[in-house]
């Protein structure tokens, strides 16, 4: 990974948001994916308008997008796509879906982008650098003890009742009258900007986490599975970032904890 | 209520978020209510600012505000204050919560404001008036059924156990997989312009739902408590608003389900 492997992120951002844009709180048409799980045009068109660029000026490299499947590259470098994460608030109007871009090298994802096309926010994350906010770089927040913790995810329905019970456990020593349902991607974002101390979920797909992990960890924070697992290509989807360290451990033992 | 009012509900908006927006993501002091809600500086210093023009400007007229309680008229008019809805939502840097505004006239409300005033939208409601976004008119949509109805709820956390388990009953039958969770008094605005569907909550004060009516009334949507009944000052808190009226019967059917 170069500085121009981060400009083309950029690039590919910008052509992500060109995309999306017009369709925002505009008529769309959106239809089921298999797992009934909804798809619209802009999703569509946003990964169209990445995959032409990197099919032109990266044509060694693999890709992983959401929407249309993987492409095996020569190179050992992968880019991973989520066009829009989180499609339901998209289609519902709401500024805080992302656009998720992510380079794997040796399957660790050694770049990220979050970008939210509509309130030109745009957080990147790459080895070796801080993470930066449009431009400037930002820091996760110190957090004393998990009952002052921030707790956000994006919705109960995303956990099986076995994970969601777990969830739970978690929810009841945090500050849970600050707990946040919704917002997707964009959680992770915050938290890389110290204004949310934990996310936990579950049922995340690769597409969904690559691109946070060097996000998280250029602003300080970690990321893991709820096993306290590094994610990788082949992680459960059950996923953990925390802006402090120190309370990785913390959060963890809620989580495992049976009750 | 006559022009002259919607124009100063307007200049109320304009200084509830001046006083916002220097603290949005940015340094502010919290603390619990009495009910282990959160407080900001930024709630209060909104609040004071509204309640100053009002005491200059409208000294007979009563005013209800979530942070500083209420103050007895003279003139039959009421102001209803929720200087930020969403607390937790502005606390962590989400760009959708909102500055509620309403004026009561015989206890009813005949104008709102929902003002979200980091994206400078403003969807302004009075009767007689189509409800404007930004000074556009907006409309909620057709609904044809209640499976393919959107569905937004602010979070499961603010339902007891038996409101939950209708609430549930109801998103059974609705597109569940569009179903959106986090948002306050956003889902409402978003339903007002045509994005969303339903939104169905329980626990809210007057405060939180007053400014909502003439907003919903005039983008041609519906609101009632869950029994049908017009949402009024002492309404249980369980509201129910809908986009396309003809659904109303239907949400109703189900939320009163004994399943």
């Amino acid at each position: 990974m170069t500085p121009a492997d981060i400009l083309l992120a950029n690039r590919l951002a910008d052509a992500a948001g060109e995309a999306i844009r017009p369709f925002f709180r505009s008529g769309f048409t959106h239809e089921a994916k298999e797992d009934s799980s909804p798809v619209t045009e802009a999703d569509r068109a946003a990964e169209a308008a990445i995959r032409r660029i990197l099919d032109a000026e990266c044509p060694r490299d693999g890709i992983i997008g959401e929407e249309y499947g993987e492409k095996a590259g020569t190179s050992g470098r992968t880019w991973v796509i989520d066009p829009i994460d989180g499609t339901v608030s998209f289609m519902a109007g709401r500024p805080i879906f992302g656009s998720l871009l992510a380079l794997l090298e040796e399957n660790w994802p050694v770049l990220g982008v979050i970008d939210q096309c509509i309130n030109r926010e745009r957080w990147v994350g790459a080895t070796g650098y801080p993470t930066t906010l449009n431009g400037s770089a930002v820091k996760t927040r110190t957090c004393r003890s998990l009952s002052d913790a921030t707790l956000a995810t994006s919705g109960p329905q995303y956990f099986t009742q076995h994970d969601g019970e777990h969830f739970m456990a978690l929810a009841a020593k945090t500050a849970h009258k600050r707990m946040l349902f919704g917002g997707d991607c964009y959680n992770y974002a915050l938290l890389a900007s110290g204004h949310i101390d934990i996310v936990v979920e579950a049922g995340l797909k690769l597409h969904d986490f690559a691109a946070l992990v060097p996000v998280i960890i250029g602003s300080g924070g970690m990321m893991s599975d709820w096993s306290g697992e590094p994610l990788h290509a082949d992680s459960s989807g059950h996923v953990i970032a925390v802006g402090d360290p120190a309370r990785l451990e913390d959060v963890l033992e809620a989580v495992q904890c049976d009750h």
